[in-house]
């Protein structure tokens, strides 16, 4: 069975899996202030060229931004995102378990607009019985969405500038950060993440790792108690170096960027090939999540052979279905899904 | 460095790491619905005796205790457990976070006492205000005990009997209930764990796996819409398999018992060799947790070779101290911190 | 200055201020369990046509939805409610923070669909991963609604039926329930209200009240604990007759309805004098609320003499304004106000 | 039935009930904006010598506690309390529903103890692994106590340096405030707890009013969002001035320390009476709570003509039980039980 329904449905990297084995008898000390955390750490700030940011390590995306945002909020306030945002839809109602409401703006193929942002901001706080209401505090931004589109340089700068001219801080859910940062015609660099958000994190569980996402404050205003914060979220592992060895491993010798760039390459493969033979797509996505068109009755026979997200019903008798590449797709994969679709 | 301050220093038992060497290019399905998963609840169940219970994998102690609490009481209710015990004092606020007073009883040598237990419950309910204060509603230990202690079989049906008997859960955490079992004359088994709490988790971050622990529900009635609460408190793994391939290896062929057998024998070597030497020891511990009284200036100098826990300072010159064994553990390290005290 | 900004800017009806000055040294016991609060309740089940409903007295609306709504749902589930609904946009987060995601539906006149409940409740379920999103187990919806508009007894029953085939509870908040019983045209009664709902407020605090609103469950297998989930809320008053009084007093002798319709004639009288001058509506209430469409210059000077609601810019040159009677509501002002327009 | 249970088992001091009907037909704001909230804030101010005070009206204690305390404390804080702290025994665990843990320390006759507080602080922050536990922010303590005791301007003085060396607010719960100040031989004054505390309440609804309770915070650092919080927490009155009325008249005349006085002088009546019949207290109080030792049977007879308070059983054959008088509690019912006692 060939599964591109997502881009966790491997182990890890093979360096990774090396490395838990060259390590495994050493005894460190626990909670993520071992040594390999510590080089991990050193590598990320050094990646994000953010030699002042705090690195902490947490083992999921929902635990991250739940974490995250609880961290920053006071009770009251909210977070704003668009309406297809993890946050708002996929997380089980993570967000509001911690207080906060989730305040939802439209989505542009998966993107906040910036006009939207000053808009409901100013519209928020023009009513004179705001106060009455959940007060913004926060900006919550996918990089790549959840529709797989791509933030611009000038999209997250206008973004970035709309959020800091209301005092709120920038929050990047990187889940797929490689993959956005990889994708077609990105010219976001790590660096540029790290200097518009206030926090973001670098997703490890579907950029090669088994798990852990890598969270950087670059602004150290927020830090203050993350780590207890963290552990009252059950978000500690006693294990830490089991994420710092990975990350290590991923920010050695830009493994990290490599691997993703080969995920795009292969999501683009298939993107052209498929084109080429007529499918339609129902997002334009130039990450590793590719939304095609596809008959049901093809659909079904594909099923046979291949896993895939059933994104929407696009009419009677079409399905949009998402097909994700990661680092572990290798190239006859790709091949046989061209060939079976 | 020697390093016995805790349990959780080394990666995991090198069968795991086989296994997940050899299954990491494996494609399955995400959120523990994979076949490792699943192979991993049938040998639980199994090894429970309890063919009907249902199984979920956690990644470690805190979110455990957490989610299961926050997933079976309701509001205003508050989970009794005694003032040792790892929810009230070690979790940075995690139950109250979901909402829930830890109601605290004294503890004897770690432990609840049935009687405590019965006389808390019966004058809570007694007062004719209790309606105006916390619904004691559920019951927590742990076995073995945050300080190394053990229940009997005996002391266990007590407590069992004494919460059921007042229509409450009885929550059992097994972070270590491996060496608990395996601890110097234990008459429990894993069956009569399962046969008498309604809850209960099977550690694993502490006996042999990287992380993860497996919550077994014995009582059914309380596990609707528990997957959805876990995602909802960040404790779903998208690559849930991670924990499913380490509790397969775990519940094979005996290993888990096999290893935390062995942690406790480590321990009782230290045990007697020390007791042998003159030392006293701050509690009489069974299992894998010892807590021995070290002059000041002998630790001084123990520590520059061994990382132990500071339990409590003793008197001005002497501190208790905890070493722990697991099952990395070897017999030379144990040979060698012998010497040294 | 006249105000018709709201319905809660006058104190209460003067029968409540002589029961008030009545009783005012009479000692009772406190929390709600004195005669007045047992008086009020035997007449509220009377009124209901509901001999078993459990009724309990709180302070104000944003409590009474907030704890209702967190005293029945788990956690992970959510709320469903119009957009428009009032524990959407004007409890400041008060569900949020109680750990509950607000599900929402378009309004449609500021009224819920039981069409569209339907199928979001059959779209949620039928999603092979609903798991892993927000579990929609309660409806919400509010008579009459936040616009003015009042369900219908055919709107009020399908939307019912549709909750109660999927096993999920009805909500009404009945923070204006007089004035939605005793809109023009209004085919429901309170009884059918009880009948209807497994849960529902009617309103005092715009309703002749100085505060307080009397929460009715109809279906008691949602009341366990609910008062001390109503005390941990901070929602019960230690001297809880000052509410019991007040809704003695407000059922006593049909008052309650007698001074919701007198509002509602009074809201009937403004609107048909406006539509005669040729003002058009921002939306067509039958109930205490009326919707104006203003010219900006009109409305500035009108704002020197009357307090008004500003709803929404209509366009450049005109706002709706919302004007609300009351049971406080003289024919004078009304008059004046007519005059003034 | 004369009913000394509690001091809140009457109305309100029959002023505040003129008012109210003054007022009563008078239109104005709500949410606590109007004139009458507006003047009863500058009276306290004045009254606390406090000019830049934020005042804040809220309805009852436990919703006052638990809204400031989560409006200061972020996520894994927690306050520090005595055991026999309203905030830990008596609401219902609105504290922990908020997210926040209450850490206590013993109580010395219902008081914490400079020196435990100092000792507590700094164990903590001691430990090395602090960050693994609650970290303690906030000081509470109850003014007076809930067991009728007083601190001393010097007590108070030391409690308020400790925290403050330590970066904590100090929060004084004045349900009782009146009683406390007015108590024999106080040598505190409203000016002094202004002083002292950063933030604290003046209690109404046992003082007095018909609810209501004037939190005063000195330090407006904390004050941000404060109102959005309170309406988040369910704690804003529609009808404010409900509340500001009463404040209004509790503080002309100085009303509110007048009755306070005639409470504690009733108190103190009892209390010498019982004593010179050879009577013996259960503690020591100097106000308006009285902690009497009577037999059994003595009390049997007497609950046929007083409504009292079992505080607790004191041996098999005598029970300990709380008589309370209150700004409503005339001379004849004390003179008549003293008579029965």
């Amino acid at each position: 069975m060939i599964r591109l329904a997502c881009d966790y449905q491997e182990g890890c990297h093979p360096k990774i899996l090396e490395k838990l084995i060259a390590t495994n008898l050493e005894s460190t000390v626990g909670y993520g202030f071992d040594p390999y955390c510590e080089s991990a750490k050193a590598k990320i700030r050094q990646a994000c060229q953010a030699p002042n940011a705090e690195v902490f390590f947490l083992v999921g995306g929902t635990q991250t931004n739940s974490t995250v945002i609880r961290s920053i909020l006071r009770p009251c306030e909210g977070v704003i995102a668009v309406t297809s945002g993890h946050i708002n839809g996929h997380e089980a109602g993570a967000i509001e378990f911690g207080g906060h409401k989730v305040l939802t703006l439209p989505a542009h193929d998966g993107k906040m607009s910036a006009e939207d942002l000053e808009r409901f901001i100013k519209l928020t706080f023009a009513d004179a019985s705001f106060e009455h209401g959940v007060i913004p505090a926060m900006v919550y931004i996918s990089q790549s969405t959840e529709t797989g589109s791509v933030y611009s340089l000038a999209e997250l700068t206008a973004i970035s500038e709309v959020a800091h001219r209301h005092d709120m801080p920038l929050f990047i859910d990187g889940a797929r950060l490689g993959y956005g940062l990889a994708s077609e015609g990105c010219d976001v660099t790590l660096a540029d993440i790290a200097r518009l958000a206030d926090v973001f994190y670098i997703g490890g569980t579907k950029v090669g790792a088994l798990l852990g996402e890598a969270v950087v404050f670059t602004n150290t205003a927020y830090t203050k108690h993350f780590f207890t914060i963290q552990k009252q979220s059950g978000a500690v592992l006693a294990k830490g170096r089991v994420i710092g060895i990975q990350f290590d491993v991923l920010f050695t010798d830009d493994l990290y960027m490599q691997i993703s760039r080969h995920a795009v390459a292969m999501a683009m493969k298939l993107k052209e090939a498929l084109k080429a033979k007529g499918y339609q797509f129902y997002s334009e996505s130039p990450s590793n999540q590719q939304f095609v068109i596809v008959d049901n009755e093809k659909l079904k026979e594909l099923e046979k052979s291949v896993q895939v997200s059933h994104w929407c019903a696009v009419d009677d008798s079409r399905t949009a279905i998402r097909l994700c590449t990661s680092w572990a797709t290798t190239e006859e994969t790709i091949d046989q899904v061209i060939e079976m679709l």
